[in-house]
């Protein structure tokens, strides 16, 4: 149970004038209450409103591990023969809430669940939910902190699990089998997305998939990976020389190393976030570069593998201390290969904390 | 591409007398293009018309790929910069269509899209696409079963590396990693859901998470796991006892085996879905075990591991040729344990086929 942010949820719904919000995905209902579910196609929901009790919407199957998490507020179970609406309605009226405008997540609740919101309160009124949820989520706490490290300790030895078993010959997907076995031994359930090895030219390609090719003498290896730890995410990306690499594959990499030390190096807050990503991209232009980097600099993390901020080149957001996020500049060159190296970042009270600490100096892996 | 299921589409639009219809779900996607993406938070649609050419909407950087799945009609590709509706409101304007009514997915379509398309398409009247699209994907065509067919031997085979692992200690996790290590060497990256492997009284809690739990002498061991395989999935449910098990561990594997041997057995074109789930129950209602066996018989499989229709007791659909769905009833009696069964059914001319053939006596694994 996180008290004191269903607090801060309550008094922004004071302060705007509503008469309540209704939650409904995964990471926002944990981040208020502690309890973590994927409800797949069934409703899950957190209410909360000014000045009457929250509760939680959810299967009658999932309330036990609703009380276990320590939410002592209200609870709306059903079974899958009841309309979990008309519980909703219920609830509301029992409280004696007249359900004029209500906060939601617009990028989350559907079509078809709108319809039925409107149908039980009838002439709501919809505000939108998620600035508020995505700047409540933006300074991570000290318990925060604590898993993020952790999860990020296990991403680091996803890398080292994966170079370990660099050997010519070996596929991708044999890479990949390889680290989320290691994981999982250690009681990793959930990886934060599709584990990514890749080699040779396919290194070139950002959202490459990992299949049957196999690791060869002069091969640039990619790994990125991430864990879900007690329901926060870690991110990591290393780049490794298997064999003998030309000329131009290491210089690409000193390249994008250089450019990630940098970015990393100027963090601290009040810095803006477009200016670490121009930081960055400024050395890899400069390189010769600039046109095979891609992608933005990075994201925020937590909850969510990529959450809010994007770390983007016009974000004039500043930094402050407990914001995550990634920093991960890359090149991608077509026939040549690519290079990508990420951290996760903590903001501390002056400068940064690195949560991923593989070596990121060039490896040459012998075959 | 799969142009007899557009053509089928097209002809619906037409008899509905609707603008045009678009689709943003990945599987539906799927099933009218052959162009397989997870977009994340990014737009991903397909526009159909009655009379206009369709297009697919999506980042630029799968353009190429919507191309190499023989995608011959509009692409409507946007950067990260762009305003993808934009980008759909200049397509239908070229195209000279008057949007006036629209069907969307419903339960897909979030209320954030649905104020960018009333903000391109000013007074446009929303219909509901699911129903349509559910009801053209019921019935799998020779190219589907053929890969669903595979994707089950896939399935099998996953259990028969379990079964194999088992060994006195041998943690829950353990066992997952080794299961999916073995299916990813095999080329397979995507399982259809999170592995199950559990052991002892967990196996009484239908969605039991696999933990560090170790296998001890006197358990039973559920297995439910799947693949996806050119994005379609498989699913199987194999229960074994490991040592020696006792009476009534044995009689509740026996009571549901029974069950869902009679359940398959039914299965023909032209039987009512509710009987199946009826013939199951009744069983081990008789048998005394009523009360434990808490959820439906099964669910349709294809695109999607859980996909229509819905295989409960109230289904008055009757079963046709072509159909795939699984049948898994079982038994979760707490402080005793947990069995359940599950195969995948394809409906055939006069009968069913059994896709998963894993055998099902009851397995006693020696310590």
């Amino acid at each position: 149970m996180k008290e004191h942010r269903l607090k801060q949820l309550v008094e922004w719904l004071k302060q705007e004038d509503l008469s309540g919000c209704f939650l409904t995905s995964t990471p926002n209902v944990f981040y208020i209450s502690g309890f973590y579910t994927d409800p797949h196609e069934r409703l899950l929901g957190l209410l909360a409103f000014p000045n009457s009790e929250p509760a939680i919407v959810c299967p009658n199957m999932e309330v036990e591990q609703v009380k276990k998490t320590g939410w002592n507020y209200g609870i709306v179970g059903y079974n899958d023969t009841d309309d979990p609406w008309q519980k909703v309605q219920e609830y509301v009226k029992q409280q004696g809430i007249q359900m004029e405008k209500l906060a939601v997540e617009q990028e989350h609740m559907t079509v078809a669940r709108l319809h039925k919101l409107e149908e039980v309160f009838p002439g709501v009124k919809l505000a939108a939910a998620e600035d508020k949820m995505y700047k409540l989520r933006l300074v991570k706490d000290e318990e925060e902190v604590s898993i993020l490290r952790e999860a990020a300790k296990l991403a680091d030895f996803g890398v080292e699990v994966g170079v370990h078993h660099l050997k010519k010959g070996v596929t991708e997907q044999e890479l990949v089998a390889t680290i989320e076995y290691e994981l999982k031994k250690k009681g990793i359930s959930q990886m934060s997305f599709s584990t990514m090895a890749l080699t040779g030219l396919k290194t070139a390609a950002p959202h490459g998939k990992p299949g049957l090719d196999q690791v060869k003498d002069g091969d640039l290896v990619l790994f990125d990976l991430g864990v879900v730890l007690n329901g926060y995410c870690s991110d990591i990306t290393r780049t490794v020389a298997f064999g003998n690499v030309n000329e131009q594959q290491q210089e690409i990499y000193e390249t994008v190393l250089k450019a990630q030390l940098a970015a990393v190096d100027i963090c601290k807050p009040g810095v803006e976030i477009g200016q670490i990503d121009r930081k960055a991209r400024s050395i890899i232009t400069e390189s010769g570069y600039g046109e095979f980097f891609t992608h933005r600099i990075g994201h925020g993390l937590g909850i969510e593998v990529h959450e809010y901020p994007s770390m983007n080149e016009t974000n004039t957001m500043k930094l402050q201390k407990g914001m995550a996020f990634t920093i991960e500049p890359g090149i991608y060159k077509p026939g040549v290969g690519g290079v990508r190296i990420e951290d996760d970042i903590l903001v501390t009270d002056n400068g940064i904390e690195l949560l991923t600490s593989y070596p990121k100096d060039l490896q040459i892996i012998k075959p």
